[in-house]
């Protein structure tokens, strides 16, 4: 049978506020046995006492399981992405897929369709956090969920969601305990490394870059090595991977389409404004209000760039002890986005190690398909 | 004698790093005798304890005096707006007149060359403060300035920033003992009050706003009431407003022009496009490299809605207690502009109290006068 | 039957980290039947934008739903209190009451033991809120929560811990629509009065405060008012208040004793060291090691002085612009404490509206019975 | 000739508020030609981009030129360190030395008075910083400073101040074209590092570790190895270390008395306590009014452990991304140590790497010789 993925762009007022998924559920807009995967932009800071993703995801758990049992529930992918600065707007962003009876599209200039793909990797041994023992089993991951999603081209992949485990006190202990050495005894810096590496196995899996580049020293120090469609997040509550693929297929139906593009610093917008022309809009300017209607999801990464400047000129996010780095990148990066497509809904995500180039990232357009 | 304008952007590494304006009078770029006025991006929170602000002035002032008299150092019009968020670019424009020999421009579409005055009201009992007292002081001083610049249609008219009073706990004890009242004894409310008369007499001035509309009442209140062209700080180091206006002169000569804009929100930029357009950039998307090259300065106020929202979606600015929102909204803001003209070495400044409409602001363009 | 109160201090690695409980309940030291409330200090901000309170509080929810059915559970009186600023440490205070045996201690110098009482009272009007109104409710239902800890003197009871209403837009929007006015339309500033009616409140109660000096005007304005034994905390989860009265009564059980003293300011700690003694500490410096193993709990408030100075000296706590003055209290006085009882699992919180004199705030111990 | 030191408390309303320091040499309580160093406790955030630091630099050295010739300004050692959090009360606190005519006091139990002495040392090449290079340098120059106060016994050496130099990105980029490698390339850290390397320096030239104990991989690492006596701070003003030590000596006269202590923890006030007694005071609880008016200065250091914990108890300094763990444990340990002195005009400094235990740190305690 020919599958659907549906994108439900939905308001949260807080962290625990499901209502409107499950407003969108009671109304059969959302077939709940569909929904693959919750990206969350919540209102926390981001950083390592982020509580609102916990709450979030707690909330969205409680909320699943009361239309689907807890295994199912747990099956699905919740990336809570902290800290919506500047003017963005806290939001989830639900992926949903089913059989359909429709046509696939017909080939053209935004032939095919949204095609959805997941998979969960093995567990990952906590020596091998961070190296290329990492990036070889999320290549492998990509792989799996290209193959959920019937995509077989890379070039049909414009966004992989990758949910990545990270090191603790207690792990390390584990780790140290059968004579493994991790990566680092740092909690935070394993995060960054966990991203990393899994970024890098994205790129590897879409033949960004060759695998015989990587080595251990090049994961989280190389920024010449990056992907142009990834974008992963570490979290506490896994041990594994969760992979999200979202590309094109004409095997798909329904009216979503989806290009991405790369950014080569916070406010390179014009590659953004090209991938929307791509899929049809006029993006003279900013959107108008009426092709905004079209947009359904823009999902981007932003960073502060490491050497202190943005085209020459002098930044200060790195410096600032008052503000975490990601903090201020999320906030200016919306700016110059929203400035763009015209409104400020949208899932800018900090941290992009090896996701874009240094200061700048990927950023996947998901939009209904041109009248 | 022909009056000229000059309009310098030098980098700042610091907030007392005044070497480039010493680089530049050193090689005569800048003639110290002509400054009039510096405005400074500077890198605090532009908040309450934002004393690189202080730092700032500090530092220019002693910069100044190795040039000049002590008391034409002390003419020289200096405002510090603290909070580089984002990618902002912490830098210093000095404005800079002297006579010159060239002849003005003559009509045509760009005519007109960029024209500064400036003025200091008297003193403001501190009894005015924040009430319509203060709003006529400014309307005199603007229009002062406007002769001073020898402008005398509003209309010419495209930018006045204003630096106000304030009340101290000392001011307040002063103005009781001599039976005044205060319009609060809140010193941080007597900034925004003090923000919001400035911003209202200007309104007078360039009659965007008729007199009999301002009564104590609305100051600060009626966020209906604002002006286009307005932009306020307010400083603990003065008892007067220094008053510097930016517009167009067919008597000035110079290869500067200037335009303004106003966003109705924090992410509306076709207004400020538009600006570029009137000023003869293509700016199609974002500015190119060529045409950044004629950008000389953008100057705007940014702030958080009131309503909590932008553009219908709920922005989180107001409830964050960790970031104060004018933080959030200059790095917002910031973003948005330098997506549209291509770098974030551009003064953004808060706290725009009747500066624009609600969550909205002036932005103000000054660029060489095209090829 | 005789009752007996048992209170446990249980450290929580997270907000949503109830293992602690669980393990208490698991091995029988305690009785989750028996659970009248729980203090929770979480580690968020403290301030409007804290969802660490709101996660701690799903998760006691859910946590006690798997021992009581979901209306008992909903009994159980939660009081949150965001921040663990300095070296504080997240921790639970459950309380907890049974029937016993045991015979009450006879009389003496620690004669009497911890008595625990808890109402709630009715539905407070929205326009009520911050007004005489709520302050009579409140003394109502302090009057109440004596009745139900058997109290009948005010001079036995300790500390009050409120929870009480605030307002919200839509709350705001349904009393205009009945004609009420609401004592202000800024939702943060109704916390700060609803806190500050209710301490009127317990002090009317108390007897601290005559209800002839309480008026509308005097609510959150005249500091000089104050109870030395009330502790409040708004919180949007509820229409009515929460009371829990912590008190001595001879018709008690158990090993443990209670008693409270009021700090001047943040560094006040002598009559708190009374307060040891009178309990039966030596409290000669810092309480030794042996010593504070008899100490069950500390509850304070704190808060930044009004007049921006502790004996004399200036502080800068409300003029950081980066933190909140009421973060900066609860790192200080909570230092001011642990220099005291010698750990710092205490629970200070912030936002004393007439919980103590301006910049103080009372203290209550808990403690096993000496020798 | 006979020397004296004389240590003036003066409150500071503002990082640029000199005057206090101004009417104490007026009135002749201060001779400015003997002063030797001032330490300021100025109220940023003591971080990276704290200003106000070098505001209080700045304008000490405008003030003391309006006394002094510019070489003999910049040989006044300034000490700026950043953050009142807390009750802090931003204050300066100026050593005085100059010769007297009065004998020195004669043996007994607090025989000796206060003998300050100062260097400089070279200018450290940017590849030392953090290094063991750095780590001589500074003992070279704490001797050289003893010799300076004419203290040849370590053991009279109660606290030694350092202000040493930080990495910047132009600095960096200067070693590195000069093949260089620099310890860290996070200029954060840089300052870090060399606070620690300092300390090490301290601990060798006074004795407390053997010089061959320490290596480069120790430094900021093997935290079992601190001096009791060292604080250091580091500052991008200068290029080389400004060294001022505090001890005892027979040779000097006057009414000041000096003693230390080292705090296991930032609550660890008994040792502090036990040192006002070892100067006279009786110290029973907190410091009574009388007793306070003999407390000259308090200096100290405090930073959050780094397991995480306080005696067994979790603190979340470390995992907080809105505050910085170093303005968490001033306001912390502040609160501890003005809970036994009795007010916060105390001069609590942040970063305490090597200088005392992990989570501890070194306190001085200067008083006016007891009756």
């Amino acid at each position: 049978m020919t599958r659907r993925a549906s994108v439900h762009r939905i308001a949260a007022a807080a962290p625990d506020d499901v209502s409107g998924i499950e407003a969108a559920i009671a109304d059969g807009r959302i077939d709940p046995a569909g929904i693959v995967a919750i990206f969350g932009k919540t209102e926390g800071n981001g950083c390592v006492n982020d509580f609102a993703r916990g709450f979030a995801t707690q909330s969205l758990g409680l909320m699943l399981q009361r239309h689907m049992s807890a295994a199912e529930a747990h099956a699905v992918c919740l990336v809570m992405s902290g800290g919506t600065e500047g003017g963005m707007s806290p939001h989830w962003t639900v992926f949903e897929r089913r059989g359909t009876d429709e046509a696939p599209p017909g080939a053209g200039p935004h032939g095919g369709a949204l095609a959805i793909g997941r998979t969960r990797t093995p567990v990952l041994p906590f020596g091998d956090l961070g190296r290329v023992a990492e990036v070889d089993m999320v290549a492998d991951g990509v792989r799996a969920a290209m193959a959920d999603a019937g995509i077989t081209d890379p070039a049909d992949v414009h966004f992989v969601q990758i949910k990545c485990p990270l090191l603790t006190l207690q792990r390390i202990g584990e780790a140290e305990a059968k004579g493994e050495t991790v990566v680092t005894r740092d909690t935070l810096k394993s995060m960054g490394l966990s991203r990393a590496a899994s970024a890098l196995g994205v790129a590897v899996a879409l033949g960004e870059i060759g695998r015989d580049q990587i080595s251990d020293d090049k994961i989280a120090a190389n920024w010449s090595l990056w992907s142009g469609r990834a974008s992963c997040s570490s979290g506490i509550e896994l041990l594994d991977h969760e992979i999200v693929v979202l590309g094109t297929s004409p095997a798909w139906a329904g009216p979503l389409v989806i290009d991405h593009a790369v950014m080569a610093d916070g406010i390179d917008v014009e590659p953004v404004r090209a991938a929307l022309r791509r899929l049809g809009f006029a993006a003279d300017g900013q959107l108008s209000p009426a092709e905004r209607g079209r947009l359904v999801a823009l999902l981007s990464k932003a960073e502060a760039s490491h050497d202190g400047k943005i085209r020459g000129h002098r930044h200060t996010m790195l410096d600032d002890s008052d503000i975490s780095a990601t903090r201020h990148a999320r906030a200016f990066v919306c700016g110059a986005l929203a400035g763009l497509v015209g409104h400020a809904e949208i899932y800018v995500s900090g941290g992009a190690e090896h996701q874009g180039p240094d200061g700048g990232g990927p950023v996947a357009v998901i939009a209904t398909r041109p009248g």
